[in-house]
This record gives structure tokens, sequence and C-alpha cells, in this order.
């Protein structure tokens, strides 16, 4: 059996999941799990996530797309069709600190991450030892704030990956970038966003005398740290916590909410729409 | 507008959604929310709830139920059909502890709980004032260990509930007493269940040196504490707590989950399967 | 046996938990938890709440007072000494949503909140039935955005209390306000502080997409929703959250922050150090 | 500078907190933080962790063990005395799941675990890979349920350990074992403890459709599972997590309990009391 899903989105109206559960039913697949969403059943946005099954020898992937597009098109639908078993590339952008790359490679290896790393990069030379042990292609690219080296990073990524991880990378990408590449970058944000923007937000957080820290992780758009919110951690603080307690507890925090977003990404559980996310 | 919610399980086979969704979209219904779960694809069980809209003058419960019937029958269904609107009636029975009848009357009273409330009946008098306050008929039946009054709790119940909820009733109901009344009862445990059966649960967290405590909101069946879970709560607790913070601790639990646990009931999200719950 | 908090801050530097507890042990106390914090050893600065028990017959307060001043002079403390029988008097402001008053009259009636309630006093006379039933007094002041009777407001509060609790107060009180008042008061915050300032939190989280909520309990300052943290609840929410249900689980985050922090501050828990709060 | 730490626990009595403050402070000591506890404060237990900062050229630690034992004793005091420079070693023991293994060496190598490891034993040969890669010795011991090779297992601890872990070692230790190694070993179990223990809690959750799951780390004693609780983490879970998810989740509620009490131990702040632990 093969699984597939659909990632389906348009105005709310009426018969819309009829017609997508009788085009499933007619080509023989059979729907394990749907989650759905509409902002408002009259005049809002409906979302829909379907995961059915398939026999291996019933149509292919290329068919039932072809099937589908006219459906899709009477709704005025943006949609696509994933088959669970192709894994999505993953490229992997990483500075100096290892925790999130180090818990990636760790659910990668122990298939807990469905995905395909073609490559970690980093502008920091120590990962190369622990990457290649996990048989990874490691590329150094010196990159600073003074030389972002896009070129290269643009080259790597355009070559081999469906979407990139800024596991903890430090530098900036130019908007050039992001349009170059146009496809979607996961960041991890070391606070809570739409707060504590920009550098250190464990200095802030001590400042501020919080009780409570977070890590959000967030699709990348041309404002940095503004992009849709995937998935957020958070935990208590007092008094007590020094700032390296914060930094610490922040790292946890931020492995966390990157593992549960980019798990979320490669099983197709996210729909985009304005700048906020369903995550099913 | 009317909202109706079908509630839906039977063997998991090919095409329930497509004749479920097909035969809202012919009765003019739009699909606001769905929720389906399946224990197996292949050879399990399978549930759904639909919420969907409806005209005003469109057709009425009755009728869909109607229309509805040979649909689930062909599917071995077990199956129903609500109205929103029409709120259930849900009789409270509460012995001294007040936390969760205070909690249960302040959520209906701020329109958070879509019920009906035809009585609160207690083995204690003091509760009179504050039902009263809410213009809920109270009950006063002195029941105790060695006289449970059963005939006269069943009368209450059985001439205007559609539920129970034992809000801290602290005697058991007999079997004999279930098998009359044979209606849904959810009952509030202070104690994480499957664990902590029985009496005093603080002492036993006490003894025990447990590090977390939980309250359990769970259907009742003959077994004291032994009925499907609907919502479990649960606080870190550390060697700071005294039995009294243990205690004041578990209240809050408990109010939580049992007004989480109510408020899914009554908003029909709940499907009893087995010794489980799914609830959507 | 009595139960006496010391509350006490100053510089670090050698020998103040030994002057202390000696003090303590000479007047035959026992301590019973003590709680210390120091933002650095080495220049920083010290925080210390012992809780000790003393025979009835013992020194009384104003002694023991009159007794510790000289070793609290030598150390250039800021300290306070508190029985835990003496209630302190808290007034509570409320406006329109009931639901943290409603709380707290509870918890107070329970037993949980030793505290003394000598009004309630809200610019909504909706509240009169449910205060009255507790037997505290209802003040109603007609206050409003543009007319906000703060010479009444004033007159009561001043006459007899010892802190103020805003529970949902939607009027600011002026800077001219707090100088008169000159004693602590303890706001609830519908949001992450210092984030999501100001009104209509809910719909700033449904705009911006978070995927958690959270509610701030804090003491007043000039600058509204600026003063120093205490408590801080937090929720994840979703997709699925509409506006309803970010204002009623938020209503629930809102009153576990301010039962929290009401709570540390009557038991004595909280220094206020800076902008921010040591919590024991 | 060097930080040492006093753990010392004795019948509740007067002037402990002042005898041992005044000790401190007359041997140039100053107080960085302090805990303490009393299960009753007439006739009870007492508890107290002392972290100290000292001069490198003041007293050994020796010497002051040997000036303070005459004050302890007259408490009739269980206690001791550590220099948080001092790293304890740390045997690890693990079978096949090598998700606590990863994680400690992870915590370890970042420097947030302040411990020696002289190496990791296993009855799996798989993971010498990974532990040769931090330059850790390795030792495979082909042990299983028909021969558990304890003398072999026993010499490696004995001779180079100050405590062992079982980050998922999966044969029973006798009691026998338990007896000579004589030193505390910390184990994690999949579950709730004192529930769920023994084999598959990820089944036992399924069956009985609970709602939360947890992780519990403790010591061992001779009862398996028996011994005093460190820490639990808990994860609410629905009927959508299969056995999979379930077993997924709880794997991240090991690695987070272990590495909280494996924490808490290497930075003493656990004391044992009957079969409970005060964990500061």
């Amino acid at each position: 059996m093969r699984t597939l899903v659909l990632l389906f989105q348009c105005r709310d109206q009426l018969g819309i999941v009829a017609k997508i559960s009788d085009f499933i039913l007619k080509h023989g697949g059979n729907i394990v799990t749907a989650d759905q969403h509409s902002t408002d059943p009259q005049g809002g946005y409906f979302f829909i996530r379907i995961e059915f099954i398939l026999d291996k020898d019933q149509y292919s992937k290329k068919d039932l797309i072809a099937a589908f597009a006219p459906i899709a098109q009477d709704f005025g639908a943006d949609w696509n069709l994933y088959d669970l078993a192709e894994n999505l590339r993953m490229g992997i952008f990483v500075s100096e600190a290892d925790h999130c790359l180090v818990d990636l490679l760790y659910l990668w290896n122990a298939g807990e991450l469905k995905v395909k790393i073609p490559f970690v990069l980093s502008n920091d030379e120590k990962h190369r030892k622990v990457v290649a042990s996990y048989n990874i292609p490691f590329y150094y690219v010196p990159a600073d704030k003074d030389n972002r080296r896009e070129a290269e990073l643009l080259a790597y990524a355009f070559a081999s990956t469906d979407f990139l991880v800024l596991a903890r990378y430090m530098l900036v990408l130019s908007p050039d970038f992001l349009k170059k590449y146009n496809k979607d970058i996961i960041n991890i944000h070391h606070g809570f966003l739409p707060f504590f923007k920009g550098a250190d937000p464990a200095g802030k957080a001590l400042k501020e005398g919080v009780k409570v820290i977070g890590a959000t992780a967030h699709f990348v758009k041309d404002e940095l740290d503004e992009g849709p919110i995937i998935a957020q951690e958070v935990q208590n603080v007092s008094h007590q916590d020094s700032r390296d307690d914060l930094i610490r507890k922040g790292k946890n925090l931020e492995k966390r909410a990157l593992a549960s977003a980019v798990s979320s990404y490669v099983d197709y559980r996210i729909i985009k729409h304005e700048n906020k996310t369903i995550v099913f």
C-alpha cells in the first residue's frame, strides 16, 4: 500500500469534502485521516489535509494529479498531492551552536524524521566530525557578516534541496537569496515571536524578569523573524535562573520547537495562509 | 442557521466519508468541522464527528435522521445526530467539597457550558444557598454509607436529565442504580486513573513521593473508578508540598479535568469505544 | 505557636545568614523554611525569606522588630517582619468581566487565600449580588473613561486596605492615584507581558498566529502594564482556536496567574527588586 | 574561589541553621544558595543544602570536614561535604535503545553535565562507534537474561565509578550486585512510577486509554522499579497517538527525566529520606 497526502485550500463553499472524498473513493483510495479547518463557513477560507492509502498497482501519483486538477480548478484551490514514501530533501545550515543540529541528526538516524539530508553546511568547521559520523556531506563555507558568500550557499541549496532548515544559522539571508531560492526555509528563533526579536533573548528575559521563556520555529520571510509561526515551546523560569540557566533551558526549547516544526513539515501537515500556519 | 453534529462509528471500510459528505451536501448542509479516526484502516474501527450548518427552513433533524438511517445501516454503524441548539440536561450530584460544583455553575452561568441544569442534588445541606443564587432547584437527600437512598436519587435523575455529573459525590452508586438509570454518568476522580484508585490519593502521593499528581474525569461503569477516561490533568509537585498543598493543587486539577470532560460531552465531542474514549 | 516571616534584602556580604539565624535562635524561634537568593555573591544583591515559629508567650512582633533593627541596619538592609496570622486587607476593583472576582472570592471563602476582603468595588452594578452572598461590602462607583472618580476610589482604598487587586478593572489608574495610594497594587494582564500590551490581546494573538498564549500578573507602576512581573501562565493554542476560544482560554490563564500572584503576596513570598520580583 | 556543597539531614531541632551558618562564616565562606526543608518543625526531619564559596588558599575540604564533624555529631546528622569542582564519575549501562545514551553524551560534551564518564557499557555492540567518537571507553559485555555476567559488570563499575546510570539497560541487576556495588544507581523507567511497572508501558497506556503518559527517573533498590523517585516528566496524549507515537513521545520524556535526575545528582541537589527524595 502507498500513503498519499492531499493538502488543499480554497474559499469555503458547499460540497468540497463530498467532491474530494468521492474522487478518492472512485480511485480506490481509503481515507486514513482527514483534518479540516474553516476560518468562517460563510465567506471564509477552507483547508483540508487528507491522508489516504492506495494499492501499489493502482493509479500513479501523476495520474491522480491529472485527474484531480479539474476538480481543484472548479473550487479555485491551491493544492498539492504528496507520496509519504518520497522523502523530502532537507538542507541544514548551522553556525556555532550545535544542539539543534545534533538533535535533527539523531532523530533522522533513529528513523523518527522521514527526510533525506543531502548536506550540512556551516560557517564553523568544528561540526565536520559529527556530520561525517552520519555519512552526510559537510560543506564548510566560511561566511561571516562582511561576506555572506550567498552565491555558494545558494549553489549548494539549489542543487539538492526541497527545503532548508536554519538550525541556529546566525547570518541573515538576504531578500535576494530568499527570492532566488524560492522554496521553504524553516528557522528556529530563540525566543517568543512576535516578541524578543533579534539578538540576546536571554539577556532581554533577565532584564524584564519574565517568568516564562519560549522558542519559536517559523518560516523565513523577507523580514528576519517575521514569517509564519509553526511551533512554539515554553517553560517556566524564576529569579533563580541565571543567564546560563536561561540559555540552557532555551536550547531545550529550541530543539523541541524545531524538531516539532520540521516533523510537521515533512509529514505535510502544514498549510500556510496569509501570515499564519494551519498545522494539522 | 442551525448547527448539527453527527457522531458515527463503524468497522472501517471504503467510502464512508464520501457517502456521508454526499448526504450532507444533498441536504443543503455545509460541513464546518470534521474529525475522524481509524484504529486501523484495514480491519479496524472508524470514528467520525461532523459538524455542519443548515438553513433554518430546511430539513428537520427528524427528517435527516430518517433519511440517513439506511445509509448508516449499510455501514453497520452506531450513530446519532444532534442539534447543538438543543442543550443537554445535566443533573449534578455533590457531597461536601464544593470546588467542582462552584466551577460548573460559574461556567454555565457565564455561557461557557452549553447545558441545562435541572437540579443540584447533595447529601450536604450547605450548598443550598449558592445553588439557589443561580435559581437552580436544590434537592437535599441525606444519603450516607448505610442508606444511599438510591430510589430518591433515581427518581430525580430519571425525571429530568440526559446525563449526570458526579462533582465529587462521595457515595458509590450501585450497579442496580447504574442499570436503571442507563444514561451516561461522568465522575471526577482525584488522582491518576488507572492508578491511585479509591480513597486518599493525597496520602498515597505523599507516601510514594511522586513528583507529579493528576486528576481524571471518566465515565462511570459498574466497577468504581473503572470507566473510560475522558480527560486528565497533571501538575508537578515536590517534597515541599504538604498534604494540604497536594489537596489544594488536586482540587484545581479536578476542576479543570471535569470542566474539560463535561464541555467535550455537551459539545458532542466524545465517542466511547470499548473501554476508551475518542475525544475530538 | 505563632509563625513569623522575615523578608530581607541587602548588598551581598559575609555573615548575613549566620547573624539572622543566630538572632532567631536567641529569641527562641525555630526556622521552618528559608529561601535565599543572590544575584551575585560578589557585589550583588542578597534576598532572604525566613519563616520561623515561636511560642505564643515569647517575644512580641514589636519586640522582635526593635531587637532586629540594629542588625538590619548594619547590613544596610530593606526588611520587614510579618505575622502570618495577621491577614492582609485586600481591596478588589473589578469592571465587567467577573471570572477573576469569582475565583478570588471562592478561594477566600474556601480558606485557600489567607486575606481579609474589606470590599469589592466596581463600575458595574451587576456584581452586587454575588459579592453580597459572601457578606462582603460592595461599592458601586460608576467610573468611566471620562470621569474616573479617583477621589472616591482612593477614599475607599485608603481607609481600609493593605493592598489592592485589579481583578480586570479596565480603567487606568492615574499616576496621581498611585502616588497618593502608595501601597502595592496587583493587576492581571490578559497577555504575555512585556508583550501584547494594551487592549485586545486575543485579536493580536489571532492576527500573529501565535501557538501559545499567556496571562501575566504584575505590580502596577506609573506606566500601565509595566510593573514587575509576579506570575505568568501559558497554554498552547492552534489555528482551531477562534477568537472566543482564545478569550475563554485566556480567562482561565488570568484566573490562575492572578490567584497565584495574590497567594504569593499574602504569604509574604514576594520581594521586589529593581523592576523584577523574587518569588520564593 | 572554590564552591562547596553541604548536604545535611537530622531530626528537626533548634539552632541548626545558626550553627551551620556560623561555622561557614568562621571559616571564611560566603553562602551562595541555601535550601532547607522540614517534614515537621516539631518532631520531624530536617534537610538542608548549602552552597558556599571559599578562597582557594583557605581551609581544605578535609580540614572543613574534620572541623564540622563534631557539630554534625551533636545534631545526630547524616551529612557530607562536596567540592563542586571534583566531578563525580558516572558509569553508563545501556542496552539497545540509544536515546538516553546519546542525550547524556551530548549534554556532557556540551559542558551542561558536570561529570566524568569513565565508560559506557552495553550488551549491544552497535553503540561502540558513537561512544568512541567522544573518546570514551566502550565495554561490550554480551549479557542476556540467561547470563547476566554480573561479575564483569561489577568489575568495571567497582573500579572506576561513583555512581551508575542505567540509561535503558534492560537486564535486572540482582540484589547481590546491588549489595556489592553499594553506591547509587539511577534508572529511567518508561512510565509513571509507582504505576505501569514492568514491561511494555506503551501497550498498557493504549489499553487503558490514558490521556497522559510519563517517565520516571529513580534510584534503584532491591525491588525493580521501586526505589525513590527523583524526577517525572509528563505529556498529554490522545486517541490519535498510535503505539509508535506513544513510544516516540515516551522517549522524549525519558530523556528529559533522566537528564534532570542526573543533573540534580551531580550538582548534589538530592537527599534520600525513607523511600523518597528531597530534590533542591
